[in-house]
């Protein structure tokens, strides 16, 4: 099939042999937001400042969910992850809270995957922990920024 | 704080309790897309139909990530779910695939996250597979489409 | 597709809707073998008598494997299971160990897979044990041999 | 325990020490299948081509049940896994289904037990997609067939 | 076995048959604590006040954890979980902090497990946080401190 | 935050960048116990000499807990463990049983977490098995003993 990787000639698919590769240090970057009603925004700030600390949730729900990439994508390798860190910043703007996630490894393979699912589960929890002021927040904006390292080197998103 | 009914009183997150809320049937309905290049969307229809099969995988993706949202949100309840679908339609115009998941339950508190998961781990798993003829997929237009059941009763999204 | 349940009119995989059917008490039983060689068979034994004990390892991971079912396979619901036993036979005629595997729930869809992931299991990591002494064992005979309640009711394995 | 490595001179079990053993490349060969009725193997068959993919499902439920060996398997390692293959082929005499699954990893032991996962996984999961047209399969043949790599180099299955 | 109703009448470990046990409401409630230096609980209180919350993190693994007892506890019953709290103090007289857990269900079996497993997580959370300031913590006085529901009724911890 | 590793300078968690940290064996011991009454203690002791394996049990269960470290604990990375054991002794001056788990990875940070969580879960699972006959048991004194490998080196646990 071409170019799709994950499937053999015969188009089964598989995980991809990646016994005889590199471990080097590879960074994945990835974003994306949800964006929720001013209203809400306001509450889930005044929350974090003083108490019932939403963002914190959401950001340690993104670190957790990095490490379970394995268990959710049916044909991504298991990985030693060696560092996630999950920013979260709110946007008047957006209105929302707008979520970065860089993961690393000292592995075979990228861990682009693992730096989407943390920006996808931390944008999950926060919709779950907002839900009961407003129902109809989206989440979107789920991209790759950039990854470096392995034989395929750098890549970035282009600007926009 | 006002509203959000994960945290109690001095603002300490908690699972809210539910024991005393009815069993009663409960089905969430939630979409949300990726969005690709026309020639990514060509191989994964021609995949689709012949070997390969991009969609076909994603679809269980979506089926089993349901299935682990007590264990990627944090403060979602565990609940005996009783129905997932996910269908994945292929649009020319966005250009991308549409996912659409509904999830049943007869339990005690609505089955919204494991929707939205659903989709979520869906759109993760397409971009898995075609990222390596496109890096700069996005997935977005994450959102709840309808809920039924419990005491809270049947909401619908707003008509866009 | 004629009678394959977990696909729908269109052949898309699902999880089959079971939100309308009774809570009833539901027990199946299945079983399994793996077949060593007869000095295999004596390490074992004399191990389980006095210490080394696979027998009783064996039963505890089929016991845990039960509870992982809907982890394993796709189209499972998860379900609360409410009794697990393991039985593990030593026979020299095989010569091998024979696993007998009961579940039982007080759910909406029947616990047949349950039981069979509990047989696999144990048998699973009686070659994980033994499998410095041997390598060459195997596995096989795993099939129900009864299923109980819900609405297909009663089910018996024809004799052999 | 004569023999027995997962366990210690006074017979209690461990996880045995391979901190000292090389990372080196390891392969890893099972094999197994499911006897089903002619009729049953029909419809899988014509799913298949067209639509109901039951040999797609379980080929993903193999490879992802490779990758879930150290949570079954109480004494097992976790292994950065780098390969799965789940070859999946229909046999009109046995009649049934013939599962052939290879592992690899570059870690510091075998992955026979991750081969043999994926085997029986991948088989359990026919049997749940064809239950609701036949409840008598029977799953057998699962075996090693080879593994090489490590300090114990090449093995291979005696002919039959 | 007498009175270890763990194990059958030949001493084989099985999971208790709870099938005719009643859905009734359980409350169970464990404490615990974990005994650090004064120097490293001042930093851990502001880190709380202000940012680097330790609290809010170890409150937060302490739910998650009460979800996960199953999988940790061999012959512990998957239940569905229908409340979980857990209150951190900062006890300057242990000095350390104090973790107390509350878990409900409406199931057939009690949550005395849970309760327990989400004292022990928010304390290994609290070590894994602070122990880069200090090694000699000690977690104890892990027990429980109350049970409702069920046919054993209400059992109460002696006064100390 | 002075000295808390986990939390960046504004004070969000993440998991720290071990990436540039070397491959060296580590090893990490912890201990803990249970306290019980000395008639449970007498049955716990029957059954592990004769049938009804407690002591089996919850050294198995340490052993797989040891496994689950990085599921439980928030911003503990995952590791490929190379070794684990737990020993678990009988002790009549205390009264219970006395917890003591060594494990071992060749791997970028230590598993100082993974000995603890080993230790812990093997304390539940005796808990869970001997509740029937006590249940005010309590458990107690968990802490690190020792660790080597890694930059810090060697420390031990100050003596008693």
């Amino acid at each position: 099939m071409s170019g799709l990787t994950h499937f053999d000639a015969s188009g089964a698919a598989h995980m991809v042999d990646v016994s005889a590769k590199a471990e080097t240090t590879r960074i994945a970057v990835a974003e994306g937001f949800i964006k929720v009603d001013p209203e809400t925004l306001e509450i889930i700030r005044s929350g974090t400042a003083k108490k019932g600390d939403v963002v914190g949730i959401a950001r340690l729900a993104g670190i957790m969910g990095a490490k379970r990439t394995a268990d959710l994508i049916p044909l991504c390798h298991p990985l030693p992850i060696t560092k996630v860190t999950v920013d979260i910043a709110l946007d008047d703007a957006l209105p929302g809270l707008r979520v970065t996630a860089t993961v690393g490894t000292a592995g075979r393979t990228g861990v682009e995957m693992e730096a989407l699912t943390a920006v996808t589960t931390a944008c999950l929890t926060v919709y779950d922990m907002a839900k009961a002021v407003q129902k109809d927040m989206e989440i979107g904006g789920i991209r790759l920024l950039s990854k470096t390292g392995g034989k395929s080197g750098t890549w970035k998103a282009p600007a926009r």
